[in-house]
Formats: C-alpha cells, sequence, structure tokens
C-alpha cells in the first residue's frame, strides 16, 4: 500500500471518470489536497446535489432541478416547434447557439437495433403523447448524424407525417471551417446532394 | 444559463482541477449525474475525507493519515538511511521501486532565492533536528534533477557532510529505454561524468 486510505480512495474515485487514469488521478488528488478547504467542500457538496437535485422534465426530458424545466416552463418560447434530440447535452449545445427559440425533446438515445434498443425503450411514447396535447406544427429531427440518429430521425418522422404536422431533418454537409480535402465520402456527398441556389 | 444550477456548479467544480478545461468538466459532470448513487457519494465523501483526514508526518513531512505515518513507524525498515526528497509524490515514486527500506524526508518544496524561498521555508531545520536525535550513517539526495533541486542538495550536503554523516546524491544519465540521439547535452555530459567500469 503505497498511498494512505484516504487519498488511494480518492484517487479510485477520479480513476472512475472517463478519460482518468492512474496517473491523472494521482495529479487530482493531490491536487484536492492542497487545495483549500472551502473549495473542496463545494466540489463535494456540487457532486451530491448534482446527483440529488436533478430529474428529467415530465415534459421534455431535458435534465433539470425544476419540473416542467426552465425551457418548458418559458412562456415566451414558440410551442409550435419541437427540437428532438437524443441527449440533454444537445439541448444544450442547441442552446448555446442562441438561435433557436422553440420547445425540446429529449430522448435519452437513439434507437438501435444491435444493442436492444427499439422505439419503446426511448422517450417516443412521450414524444407522441405531447404531439396530441400541444399545437405543434413542425417538429425538428436533430438526432446525431450517423445510422442510430438516421434511423431513428426516419422512425419519428414515418410515425408523424401522417397526422400532418411538418417533419424536417437538420442539414448534413461540410462543417464550417473545415476542409474539402479531408472531408469523408458520405459528407461530401450529402453536401453536394443538399446544395442549394446562391 | 444554459444548464441547471446544480450542473454548472459541478462543472465549476470541475474546471478547477488541474488540466480539466470546460469541455471535459461538462463530460465529467454529465458523466456523474448518470453514475449511480453510492459512487457518487463515495467520491463525495472521499473528497472530504482525504481533505480533513490527512496531515503531515511529524517525524519525516509525508501525507500520512496517522502520525507518525505508516513509513516512520514500520519498525522492519532501516533507520540509518534517510532519503530526501521535494514532495510526498516523490516516496510514493521511490516506494513503488520497492528496493530503498530506509526512512524518508519530505522537504515539501526546493531553495529556490528566485521565488523567495530559503532554506528555512522548507523542511530543513526538521530534518537537521533528525540528524542530532537519530543515529543517522547516510543521507540520499533525491531532489529533482533541476536547478532548485541541485541547489538544495548542495545546500543540504554542505550542512550535514561536517557532521560526518554520509551524504550521497542520485545518480544523473540517460533514463532507462532513453534514446541517446534525442539526449539533451547536459543529460548527456552527466551521463558520461558518472560513467563506471564494467
Amino acid at each position: 500500500m503505497y498511498y494512505p486510505e484516504p487519498i488511494s480512495k480518492l484517487i479510485d474515485s477520479f480513476t472512475k471518470l472517463p478519460g482518468i487514469g492512474p496517473k491523472t488521478a494521482v495529479r487530482l488528488a493531490f491536487f484536492v489536497i492542497n487545495m483549500n478547504d472551502d473549495d473542496v467542500m463545494n466540489f463535494a457538496n456540487s457532486l451530491i446535489s448534482a446527483k440529488r437535485e436533478l430529474t428529467h422534465c415530465s415534459v421534455c426530458g431535458h435534465i433539470t432541478d425544476q419540473d416542467p424545466c426552465a425551457i418548458c416552463s418559458d412562456t415566451s418560447r414558440d410551442n409550435s416547434v419541437i427540437c428532438v434530440v437524443q441527449d440533454p447535452k444537445d439541448v444544450i449545445a442547441m442552446e448555446k447557439m442562441r438561435e433557436f427559440r422553440g420547445k425540446y425533446h429529449v430522448l435519452h438515445g437513439a434507437i438501435s437495433p444491435m444493442d436492444g434498443i427499439g422505439p419503446e425503450d426511448i422517450n417516443i411514447p412521450d414524444l407522441l403523447n405531447r404531439l396530441k396535447d400541444e399545437e405543434v406544427e413542425e417538429i425538428i429531427l436533430a438526432t446525431n448524424p450517423n445510422i442510430e440518429g438516421e434511423a431513428t430521425a426516419m422512425y419519428i418522422s414515418r410515425l408523424v407525417k401522417p397526422s400532418g404536422i411538418r417533419t424536417t431533418r437538420i442539414a448534413h454537409g461540410l462543417p464550417v471551417g473545415g476542409d474539402l480535402e479531408y472531408a469523408d465520402e458520405v459528407t461530401l456527398s450529402k453536401a453536394l446532394e443538399g446544395r442549394r441556389e446562391v
């Protein structure tokens, strides 16, 4: 046993976090020992309260400390557009853009038959219920541009279209600041396919 | 405000750790939310106990949860050799080697006139007291091989030598697995200087 027990426990805890290997964990643990008392207490409390106080919004499924969440209860936002995303982090990414003023629906995953995840395992039934109750005019499918995300977007659009609600998919193409030379073929083909008049 | 408050506080706490930028902090915070309750509670408790229960050993200055530390109170270890290091992490590095069976003395720094750190600001007076009380035959100076470390080693050796105690400095040279081609000139010159008969 190289380390006194309180340190080795802290190192173990850090090692459980993603992307933190044994060496970084040791560095972080020793850093914590030299931090001031208040900062460490705040850190510990914020861990506990993040775990305890956060739930999923009963309307959209976004993580929140109040129910319904700040976005769902914001009356200045447009109720007629729902942006469907896979993950709470995607909501944050959209919000950072400061352009979208509609509401969200978080699926918490994507359809993936390979992993045994079907439509009823993610937040799709709740989405369909929302469509019945609210006066939604458009659904923007902003799932990830990979196989599972595409399958999920396709599945939702087929379910929703018969009801006459407009369903759109976010554009695929070259990322801004990207390099045509290094773009993969599928992205390039999608970018060409989605070309528009200038 | 993009994030619910409990998350943004947790993100802030993670951002205070070294080597963790805003994006990694977000990733870690969201990971914590999805961790199981016990792991999060353990994490929080280990933060608090690492901060509260750890002190410096009154003999050697190593971090410990008992005083004197496990190494100082280990009667099977050799009292006649003291290895002087700058940092508790250096003790761990030495212990991992499993070859040194003497005791340690942790300076918690090195002499650095540029930063206004003199001999009395680091744990040197305690070391001299130990030399008076204990029957020490050799002091191994294992401070870092940089300017401050060398200066500290030199300072201690000058203080200690008149008392007849053997003072040694760990060897400088090429690291094992290193490449002669890429070695810097000073290291190479030290390696040449320290050559031995084979």
